[in-house]
């Protein structure tokens, strides 16, 4: 290795531990073992520019080892992104750009939030995907606009994820050559060897997900990681390069679990500068480092930026209709179609999400939708037939079953220029639920339509009847989960989360038929509105979804009994919480005059209604039409509910 | 073939899909192409006993292929269980026996609840687990009182799924060699042929795994299949038998995806009997089937039963301590040892229940615990050393960083007469939720405890900082959330959740130190209870977990003002809402004047309070210290707010 490739090294080590050690917080254990690597990464590879962070041909890197953060935020300081020495030295601190973890949209240069395992892996898998759309729709036999790598460190964590297995499956399976994944292989985890919890042949298992398989043995070599990245970026499959490195390198902890995330205390990092011969201070980087990144990463990233865009200056020129329709694209504008299908019999709301999906999809290129073996049922399903490697412009995605990967790689694509539809049933979700909320953290706009979405569900039984999905994701910070009423009220719903909004959003479709009701209308985008008024006001019925249509009818009855029930549908509790006060109160005088009727857990609705007919039990297996009345969601009962209030 | 197993098994195909024509409801597809797999089990290998199906050395049979129900249920009325003809017919009606998916304590001779794919799987290998523990605690050279198997049929689906992969290669690290997977491989899901979702080399993928694999080219051939079956008893780790099939075999759709979940109509079916050369009507089993199962199945299964029991009484002489506590765990008594330590300096609540679950598990050997990657974190680890293929009396399971296949596998463990214990970050919670809904579900009572359980998690950042998961999980039926706010609570919970419950419980544990409270007590068991009674009631200030010692802070100050606070301490809304109406309104009196104060999601607490302070946002990275006024979990400002209501 060449002296100032070492000093280079050393630094980015001795920087990322002193971060944490001031912290007295984090993992120095990969920042001492994985330095070489990410160093080759960013001085030979990655495209990047810090002045135009979000250039749609730049390479991405997916820290999926998020615990390595203070090792990425000095590769980032010095790649010339905005962060300072003194951001570094804010290190986990409150309000400072150097979160814990790598965090989406808080700190410049940063591609993916990752911290849970196997979500960094996962997500590049859709960055990979989105790359090998954009060059298919877009690059011509003269201009080749699109080619950029999506490169990850991963360890050995990250491989025993079942998400991160279900994706590289997929990514096997689409021949994603572009993806690049290196291992930080240092045989230790938290707990202690891997070996205790762990002996899968790492080649042999990638290999028989049709990856190539690339191996580095002496992870300190910059020269051997160099060339199995040129060899990975040549290949026809996606790439696993395993690079053996030596977790905490360079403490008496070195190979050993207790340098995974125990900060170094003064002494052990004045040894490790010692053992490392590392002569600055905990914070000064030598000038020639500066240099180093300044020629090997920011210039040679601005370079590749600048070719890019007079590429396209030319390329806009001789395929102008291209052009229009990727700066259409790239800029995040949605078209909605003047003939959207509108719906007057009765249909389930499912049918009407794939109606509407599907136009949208024929109008906005950026959309790219799947299903995670559930086409026929969810009725999702993108155009431009099925995305594989004989067809990279096609815009549906066969996840197969693999409803955790289906998610980050929605997170993926959106995060990748594009707009990522994923849907399933929706007691599936569950296997989603840490994606999702990874979409929500990153305040991302992926779309996830969940079909079944009650216990009338029905003949499936209890393990496919949701009941407290709903009441979980609307608990979540930062999403929409929306529950429509009908086909006008789910085509508002998929309109408005195709908006290129700051949150992903949860569309819940029925299974079975309902009305097109005559009462609702775009109130719909206000959260909750009033869909029946009465002449006076003695109770409220407050519901959404399958159930809004039979609270209207008791309302209707009730009013010829001289009872005036107000009924309001609330499609999102997340969108009506943002509502003024005046508007809330308007629409909801009264909790204590006020019922909820869902069919789902009572739990959500305690916040707005003093009483909630809603399903805190399992479901049961039975048919459509006995499942109504079993849970008690009918007229009589309603009335006699509403009428004890 | 010969003419009877022919006949049996093309009886198990019209039944079955005649179950599903009859229901209209089903998946026919699986039943006619996993037939012969299934017959060659049950007949020539699967003891089971239907006269005492809970044999604790019964063979078991999970059908991780939930969907196949019908068939499965074909099976175990000729296998004498109690499930007759006219049950067949009810076949997905309601409170029928034959449910939609084989539903745990539902019906008889199911194992475990499936359906969503690749939970069978997963909980199979917490079976085999205790398999190879029982056997290795119990049996002696003169005495193999433990041997079984557990088989598993699976399909494509299945594989695919991260949650089977995680299972699966822990099964391999830990050489579960009484672990058979039939894998039903025929080529079709749900949306369309496998390969435009999937082309993994499974056998190059398992043996990665350390698995044997194991092909049968004729589904069809019984033969075959038995030969395969006994060479995967013979070998040394789990095995995978790969068995090719044809979906929907004997219709016109056969080999398609439409045959998956659609029901034959009455020309289909009656067509099917044609070809199949089945001439008796559709719910009409020949006796001769009736007679080969009796003798191959009924007979076969009770004189190994028998033989089991005739050996455990010999066995009981010889070795009476080993029999004395084999009786213990299979009766499921749990001692509470009189030396379980105590604690008075604060103290994480997470170091509480290491030291008490260490304690419990030292004091009982049905105790299974282990922690996905985790155990210097959530302090949770079992005794007797690490489970591994050289110590299968280890009660400590390293889980590796797969939290979904940790939560099934306590789940097959504790089907299988042990306690699983599984423990990680409580924001992992997300990865294992449909495993935890599954053992809430089946009514058994796993036990997941969860450490760092609010955003005082601090540094780590959102990523890591629950927030909306003690909502979503306390919104779900059947499943104990508790949330102790001190070492005592701690200790309560813990015995409380080992007592054999018909629910698993949830037991989140804080990071950070919190005193020991004086007001705390086993009234604790009733869900919620008073621990601060003031001279006059104008307020209630209604709390737990680490958020309980402020709000007995607040009232104590306010006393001083004269305003009285009432604190009651809510760990568990689960065994609350059981208790009377008069203790429910007792303990909380006026929601008005009840203001809730948790660091989670305030979305539970409306149910109880008017008023909740909680947090409804992500948390951000930064020292504990500044958390709590971050988030305004101040004395002042609870105050300010308790004077505002």
């Amino acid at each position: 290795m060449n002296n100032i490739d070492n000093l280079a090294i050393n630094a980015l080590r001795v920087v990322s531990t002193s971060m944490i050690s001031k912290a007295k917080s984090g993992h120095p254990g990969i920042c001492l073992g994985s330095a070489p690597i990410l160093h080759t990464l960013f001085t030979r590879h990655l495209l990047i520019d810090s002045s135009m962070a979000n250039w749609p041909n730049r390479d991405r890197f997916v820290l999926s080892a998020g615990h390595g953060s203070a090792i990425l935020y000095t590769l980032l300081h010095l790649s010339g992104f905005d962060i300072s020495v003194s951001d570094l030295k804010q290190f986990r601190q409150k309000d400072a750009k150097t979160a814990g973890h790598p965090e989406y949209g808080h700190t410049p240069g940063v591609e993916v939030t990752t911290g849970p395992l196997g979500q960094g892996l996962a997500t590049a898998v859709g960055m990979a995907i989105s790359g090998k759309y954009f060059s298919a729709k877009f690059n011509k036999s003269d201009y080749e606009l699109f080619n950029y790598n999506t490169y990850v460190l991963c360890g050995d964590g990250d491989l025993q994820e079942g998400l991160a297995m279900e994706a590289c499956s997929l990514a096997g399976h689409l021949a994603l050559d572009n993806l690049i994944v290196l291992y930080d292989s240092n045989d230790i985890q938290l707990d202690g060897p891997t070996s205790n919890a762990c002996d899968d042949n790492i080649k042999m298992k990638f290999e028989a997900m049709n990856w190539d398989y690339l191996r580095v043995d002496d992870g300190f070599d910059v020269k051997a990681i160099d060339e199995a990245i040129n060899k990975a970026k040549e290949n026809k499959k996606p790439t696993i390069i395993e690079v053996k490195t030596i977790i905490g390198y360079g403490t008496s902890l070195a190979g050993t679990s207790s340098i995974h995330g125990k900060p170094l205390n003064d002494e052990q990092l004045a040894s490790l500068k010692d053992n490392l011969d590392y002569h600055y201070d905990n914070f000064t980087i030598p000038n020639e480092v500066y240099e180093l990144y300044k020629k090997a990463v920011i210039v040679r990233g601005k370079e590749a930026r600048l070719a890019y865009e007079e590429k396209l200056s030319s390329y806009a020129k001789k395929y102008n209709d291209d052009y229009l329709l990727l700066k259409q694209i790239l800029n995040k504008k949605i078209d909605i179609p003047s003939d959207l299908p509108t719906f007057t019999n009765q249909i389930s709301t499912r049918k009407v999400a794939g109606s509407i999906i599907t136009k949208m999809a024929e109008a906005n290129q950026a959309i790219m939708a799947g299903s995670a073996d559930l086409v026929n049922s969810t009725m999702i399903k993108g155009v431009d037939g099925n995305f594989s490697k004989d067809n990279y412009q096609g815009r549906n995605i066969c996840y197969g079953v693999r409803e955790h990967a289906m998610a980050s790689i929605c997170n993926g694509l959106t995060l990748s220029n594009l707009l990522g539809v994923g849907a399933g049933f929706f007691v599936f979700s569950d296997y989603m639920k840490d994606s999702i909320r990874e979409a929500a953290l990153m305040s991302i706009p992926s779309l996830f339509i969940f079909s079944h979405d009650s216990v009338c569900v029905g003949e499936d039984g209890p393990t496919h009847q949701p009941v407290e999905q709903l009441a979980g994701l609307r608990a979540m910070p930062n999403l929409n989960v929306v529950r429509p009423a009908d086909a006008k009220e789910m085509t508002y719903a998929i309109i408005a989360a195709l908006k290129g909004n700051n949150y992903p959003t949860v569309i819940v479709s029925s299974r079975q038929d309902v009305p097109v009701l005559t009462e609702t209308n775009e109130d719909f985008n206000k959260g909750a509105y009033i869909v029946y008024e009465p002449q006076k006001l003695d109770y409220i019925l407050l519901s959404c979804g399958t159930e809004l249509s039979l609270c209207l009818k008791v309302a209707k009855e009730l009013n010829k009994q001289n009872i005036g029930v107000r009924v309001v549908s609330m499609p999102s509790m997340f969108i009506f919480n943002q509502q003024s006060e005046e508007y809330k109160n308007n629409i909801l005088p009264n909790r204590a005059k006020t019922l909820a009727v869902e069919l789902g857990a009572s739990m959500p609705w305690y916040r707005y209604a003093s009483k909630v007919l809603g399903v805190d039990e399992f479901g049961k297996s039975m048919p459509l039409s006995e499942i109504y009345p079993y849970f008690g969601f009918t007229l009589d009962n309603i009335t006699t509910i509403l009428k004890s209030m």
